[in-house]
């Protein structure tokens, strides 16, 4: 019964016979060959992986439906920031199962991504409309985050001299212990306060308060904020988005920030996430925004064109002066809820909203009726209720009928409403509680007078001209078709591994066992979440030869946080605590400084020799000069360069003799995969990027999962044992979890080994191909790279005005995707093809780098114009090159078709470059009025 | 718990705002009024729809999951042409459930249908490899319709004086009972034969072989060809498409035509459908095919291009000269089927086969050393066990351990494999047996020597080139990009109603619970589909004012030989054996009449008056001349001009003062909905069509669904009760049938009334905006249309030589399909928007209409040449518009981007227009040589 084609063939791009002839251009006989010479034998493990041999797509799928099976979702009326709702199906199938949407990357590349970002200035719109504050970022990884990032930006910008954060002791339990979690290493001492029975503390720099309350009480916090400003402390208010659009908005009442979470516009709850958190500032504030701004700028044609303003990323991070290791948004999250606002309208979501709200006043009078004891007299969508000694009892007797309540102490029970309640759901959550009703009458509004809101919001056309299906439906198409996704071409972008999103592994998040699972549902309601991470986390220690592995994190950037606080934790624990130190070579990713900075340690550079590598004699004198403090290196493996450094054990050696913990950047995880583990070559500790090398697709920005992984000394130090929580759920972005588990499932250890050699063959193959007409920086000892190749521009550059940045436009013309643009050398491309791609595709990539590189030698002999040539006016769009003037050097058809581009692969941007610059001095990041696109 | 947006909402295009402004524009101030106007009150009826009332979206769902979860699919060995096969997800995903493919209409443009058009060749061209046969067409409704089509071919081609058609006893039930019934009022006699046992009878016209037999057995048929040759008859091999990738092909032991299902190339078994049907005739037979057929022209600049050669639609049938009433194919399906051989490739198809041939023969030798006796020796997939009295307690056994076998009869079982057999399975089958083995060794191949297959297939490059996931998901992407469906923008298709296929109606379809269902499957596995089907028929009934609905016609012409198969019984059993004629207007339909002619009848035409309604006085005339003999007069209401004919009811009495029927074709339902009920003004029998009124995708081109409804006395012969089946399955294309019944329990009456209303509201709108720009042909007695309007040209051709050709491919330019053309009336285009349409999609129409008619003034002065302006180059390629010569008469930007258009809507059509008679002289019907392409 076995000859049944194996998923890893259709995983993997290139068919054994394309893998022949490629092996042949990079010289080898054998993938087997190829390995043993690029990868150092120091680090090379033979031992055969614990993995259940690969199952097919159908199996895996069975096995999938069984797992969702045993999860047993519930009506959810626990809230805490996770609430039922209605996914439009509309929007379900065209954005969150369509390829176009997520398998798209980060949109770096503006001109290809205008699809996306239109959809993100939405969001920001609505963010910003609903909080009532001038800027709101295209998204974060979660409320308890951003309420995070919202205190790193008050004590940046606050000017009291003090280190309290104040937090009104109505937050939601999970963003309290995430800021506690942020706050320690940083040295802010958190205070949680009763802000109205107790006021505030004589000085702090920041105030966090929650609207509504986790508890349900609304409450006019105007007063605190006025109070709070006159300390110089800046006020967070954590607002709940469907509550905003009936209550005054944050802004109104003098909030400096918001943030929160858009999870009920529309984002299935998923165990926890993925979900789209939010910050919005006041103006003045817009330049301190950590995360992803989408801003409108300008067109080389002078049209209105969208792009990232304010760049963050991690290349451009300011290493260890950066203020936030933030990088990756939650995009697909932020396009659902952007849209559940476009089809709903203003009127819609008012709607939603108001009878979200009659329906917890039905409630609250029912209960009253019944004699049950309210705590707060004014709510939005969650009423409280005091039942002296019998709240687990009345939480169990709802669970008994189907519905979750939540039980906030032994005499309080917690009932949040939303768009889904029913009329059957109250039946049944008051016969819980013993208590029987005739009918529900109409019911008096429960909002404070002086909280109703009074402005308007979404008043921008977008939000008014896709009320049907169909109308949405074509608003999402051609907001697709503007972008340039996995499923038009290759995305050839070095570090990010732009791999297959397969189908298979794709299904299953959308399964209602799956996607409709509270974050704090009784475990045993979760059975299948529970065995799906347990053996997730098993899978992904013996991939990675660790010992313990948390998939809390939801981004790389929490990952290593996470990290360096356990390593951190670890030398607490043995009474180092001087040891404050953490070594980061050159060519490191940003991030990594940052991340460093985050967990409290002071960030020393180790040189790069000119090879690449690390510098180890500079690593010497860097151990020597800081031994004593030294508390660990993190380094990428392979490196940033793309090559496999042989001094890794070394490094790690030394490292480990001066008392110091090894982190291995798992961003390059693909390149070793059945061939090396980190944790067992030396390393402490990893994260992995679960949108890199298993298969979680981008998302146009997100979402990411960022698991951590520890050797047995660190296990005790992950998020939510030893040290706090990073994520605000506990499993962090579950609900995505499948992807990964289904991608290793179908695999097998054979199948993970097979594409760590197809990616690494294929790189070789590209740079073999390109090394002519590109010199290729950077090489392993026997002149191989690993699983990704730089191609250096900068003699080109000198030589003929073309620039990186012009090489990356044109390839637009051609129909691809760029490289990474200089990173982690300036002037330079980085190419990392990935093992899904096949032979054709590969070529056609290679022939199109190699035609650019004869027009770059027409502009170099004066054949055209240093101003007027192909390059320097690329990308061109089709209103271009199909006006009635041509006043450029070059014909038409060189513009639109060029020589050696695959014409059935055309892709038409809808704009020309863009200048970046005039949108971050211009700064517009919400929807433009229709006027600008007038032409 | 009310103010949820009702469903209605999203299906209806334009909003209370936007219809209160379209009513201003065509002269009422309310939908009831003009409604009140345009329908003659002799049909309305104001009785309230008995339906349930509407159910929100997610309602829905949660209904039609419980209707899957009452489904219990089970492991299917049953067999008869239904197989468990793996939809490979990506197919799935990106096929079935991607609006690009599913909203987009039958490729009548194909400039704007490349990507489909595509797709089937490859469906030809697998099924002409794989039967060896020279010519296929690209799909028919299911194999059993499939051989009726071939029996008719075959009695049309043969030179046999005999009206004998032989039927290999062999053969499948559900075949042969679909023939039986096509045969008996054609005169033809089928003669059921154990060929092999018996042999031929001396004269016959045709032959009917199973290759492999329904038992499993796989016989040399080529001695029996020959001898059928010899005689003049020809002969059908009905082939299964695995087994023609081990066994010799039809065509090479010298069948003429081979029919089957394309079922198991990854199509779910939806409890019978739908799945597309083949028919594949040798050379010399092609231009006697029925159905569509893909063939290679060329465009106006030469390129290869494609389209539908020797087109047959319902306008174009020859009426009652036609030989076939088929319209609609499975396009969407063949799509489907086309893409698993495409993804598999010739070598992955063997595999498949040669992998269920194995496991046929390992359950066949572990049954023989179990003691049990197989029927046959030679066999592909299915083995026949001989029990004797011990059938039902064997199957009843296998069914206890989940696996569904068939019972033959008291002593016989057949069990068939498939490629989702596994060893577990074989071992379940066993123990129902009680049979039990150690293990599955290796077993000997099972086919007769002389028929294993010695020649290639699929050699063609499409189907060597597709083998990565990433691979197929790029290729899938570019043929839907190439085409143009209602996810980019409005089909204005008159008489064809393209509404929305809402997302909610759409994802039941893909649901284990309804597509894993096999159409044989035990009764008291399916009660889901049981709840379904008769609340559906049900609703039906209720809506069109009929007694009794079957859904087993799959297409509408399938429901159209059903009702004049009832009123032909209905005649018989009143001994009215005369009553064989059957009126048909001037007006109708094509099919209408060769529907006619297959039911046995004489067709009669009763003119048409000048203002496009029926003649009543000519009518009077055909029923005196023909009382006697009077069986039926079929008309379409509203007539197929668009018009609500007052004089219906009178229509209907004449008839049944004369004792004739009345069928009333329900192709225009969408404009009596709510409104009017045929079953209730006069009509005795309608077909309807889902996928018009009732929501079911086009597909590109189907499944349709046809139900036919009936008065009580015509009850007693639907299909399958009185009459024979019409369809292969018993439930006809059962899984799409959820569909609709969401459609109709998300609207509720008050939504099908109101969309109607908006339909026809949209239909006035249109006429009166472009009224004063093209004459609109025809109206009602107050100057209304009903749901669709016809543009008259034939004065502005006249004038100024532009066509309506001109202007549909000029439409293209502007970002949108034609209306239908020349049809009812040469020289006219027909436009139905639909109720899905908002304004904004209306006006932009409206707008590109009334620029065209400009573009036509310039050509009428001169301004451009009549033979270079940018109607007759119409429709642009962006290659044509950006290549370096630009020697046409208006500007290129003309050409791109006319004045008038929506840029944000821009299509670039693939290929410009196209000569259609070229390609029907030089007939290539196979995916042709890559040269071909080169430019």
């Amino acid at each position: 019964m076995t000859d049944l084609v194996p998923f890893s063939r259709r995983h993997i791009g290139a068919t054994a016979e394309e893998q022949r002839r490629m092996l042949e251009t990079v010289g080898y006989t054998s993938v087997d060959e190829l390995m043993d010479a690029a990868i150092p034998d120091v680090i090379r493990d033979h031992t055969p992986l614990d993995l259940p041999p690969a199952a097919t797509e159908a199996e895996t799928l069975a096995e999938l439906r069984a797992i969702a099976a045993a999860n047993r979702p519930m009506v959810s009326m626990i809230g805490l920031g996770y609430y039922g709702t209605h996914t439009p199906p509309v929007i379900r199938r065209n954005v969150f199962e369509n390829p176009a949407w997520y398998t798209a990357y980060t949109p770096y590349q503006p001109e290809i991504s205008q699809g996306r970002l239109e959809a993100l200035l939405n969001f920001q719109t609505v963010i910003s409309d609903l909080t009532g504050l001038a800027t709101a970022n295209s998204s974060l990884l979660d409320e308890a985050t951003a309420a995070a990032e919202a205190m790193t930006l008050a004590r940046r910008a606050s000017k009291a001299k003090s280190d309290v954060y104040v937090v009104d002791a109505d937050v939601l339990p999970q963003s309290l212990e995430v800021i506690r979690t942020r706050a320690e290493p940083l040295g802010i001492e958190v205070r949680v306060v009763d802000v109205d029975a107790d006021g505030l503390p004589a000085e702090f720099f920041g105030l966090h308060l929650q609207y509504p309350g986790a508890s349900g009480a609304v409450r006019d916090h105007e007063a605190l904020v006025a109070a709070a400003h006159e300390k110089g402390a800046l006020v967070t208010v954590a607002a709940d988005l469907l509550a905003l659009c009936l209550l005054r908005e944050p802004g109104a009442i003098g909030a400096d920030a918001a943030v929160g979470s858009a999870q009920r516009f529309g984002v299935p709850l998923g165990n926890g996430g993925p979900h789209a958190g939010y910050l919005a500032v006041r103006a003045g504030l817009e330049r301190m925004l950590p995360g992803r701004l989408v801003g409108v700028s300008r067109d080389a044609d002078g049209n209105p064109a969208y792009r990232l303003a304010l760049q963050t990323r991690e290349q451009h991070i300011r290493r260890e002066k950066a203020t936030s290791n933030i990088c990756t948004a939650q995009v697909l999250l932020a396009v659902l809820a952007s849209m559940y606002a476009v089809y709903h309208g203003p009127d819609g979501l008012h709607g939603i909203a108001a009878r979200t709200h009659r329906t917890a006043t039905r409630l609250a009078t029912a209960l009253r009726v019944g004699g049950i004891t309210l705590a707060h007299e004014h709510f939005f969508d969650t009423v409280t209720a005091v039942v002296p000694g019998l709240a687990t009892e009345v939480v169990e007797a709802a669970a008994a009928r189907g519905i979750n309540l939540r039980r906030v102490d032994a005499d309080r029970v917690g009932i949040a409403c939303d768009e889904t309640t029913t009329e059957d759901h109250l039946r049944l959550v008051l016969d819980a509680f013993g208590v029987t009703v005739d009918g529900f009458g109409d019911s008096l509004e429960s909002l404070p007078e002086g909280l109703r809101r009074c402005t308007d919001y979404l008043t921008h056309p977008v939000f008014h001209s896709h009320r049907s299906e169909t109308a949405l439906l074509r608003y999402l198409r051609r907001l697709a078709d503007k972008d340039f996704a996995l499923d038009r071409g290759m995305i050839p972008l070095g570090s990010c591994t732009m791999k297959l999103n397969a189908t298979a592994e794709m299904e299953p998040v959308s399964w209602p066992g799956f996607a409709d699972v509270h974050p704090f549902a009784p475990k045993d309601q979760v059975d299948g979440y529970e065995r799906l991470i347990s053996t997730l986390e098993a899978w992904l220690a013996e991939l990675t030869g660790y010992d313990a592995v948390s998939v809390q994190p939801n981004a790389g950037s929490q990952g290593e946080l996470a990290g360096l606080l356990a390593i951190r934790a670890f030398h607490l624990a043995n009474g180092d605590d001087h040891r404050d130190v953490c070594l980061i070579p050159q060519s490191a990713h940003g991030t990594n400084a940052a991340s460093a900075v985050m967990a409290g340690m002071r960030v020393v550079v180790v040189a790069t020799d000119d090879d690449g590598n690390v510098d180890l004699t500079d690593l010497d004198r860097k151990i020597e000069a800081h031994r004593e403090r030294l508390s660990a290196i993190m380094v990428t493996y392979p490196s940033t360069h793309g090559v496999y450094e042989a001094g890794i054990a070394e490094l790690c050696a030394k490292v480990h003799d001066a008392g110091g913990q090894v982190y291995v950047d798992g961003a390059n995880l693909n390149a070793l995969l059945g061939y090396a583990r980190p944790g067992r070559f030396g390393a402490d500790v990893s994260h992995l990027n679960l949108h890199k090398t298993f298969c979680i697709p981008h998302g146009g920005g997100g979402p990411g999962v960022g698991p951590v992984a520890v050797r047995a000394h660190l296990a005790d130090y992950l998020p939510g044992r030893g040290v706090g929580a990073v994520s605000a759920a506990p499993h962090g972005s579950a609900g995505i979890l499948p992807i990964s588990w289904a991608y290793i499932r179908m695999m097998g250890p054979d199948g993970l080994t097979r594409a760590t050699g197809a990616a690494v063959l294929a790189a070789n193959y590209v740079a073999a191909r390109l090394r002519e007409h590109y010199p290729v920086l950077y090489a392993g000892a026997k002149g191989l790279v690993a699983h990704e190749c730089i191609l250096d521009l900068r003699g080109i550059t000198k030589a003929t005005g073309v620039t990186v940045d012009d090489v990356a436009k044109r390839l637009i013309d051609y129909g691809f995707h760029a490289p990474t643009m200089s990173f982690p050398v300036a002037g330079t491309l980085m190419v990392e093809p990935t093992e899904s791609e096949d032979l054709a595709e590969l070529d056609r990539f290679c022939a199109a780098m190699i035609a650019i590189r004869s027009e770059i030698a027409q502009v170099a002999t004066g054949v055209w114009p240093k101003d007027d040539n192909p390059l320097a006016n690329a990308p061109h769009t089709a209103e271009a090159v199909t006006a009635d003037e041509w006043p450029h050097a070059y014909p038409r058809s060189v513009a639109a078709y060029p020589a050696g581009g695959d014409r059935s692969a055309k892709y038409w941007p809808p704009v020309r470059r863009i200048d970046g610059g005039y949108g971050d001095r211009n700064l517009v990041c919400s929807c433009p009025a229709p006027e600008a696109f007038e032409s």
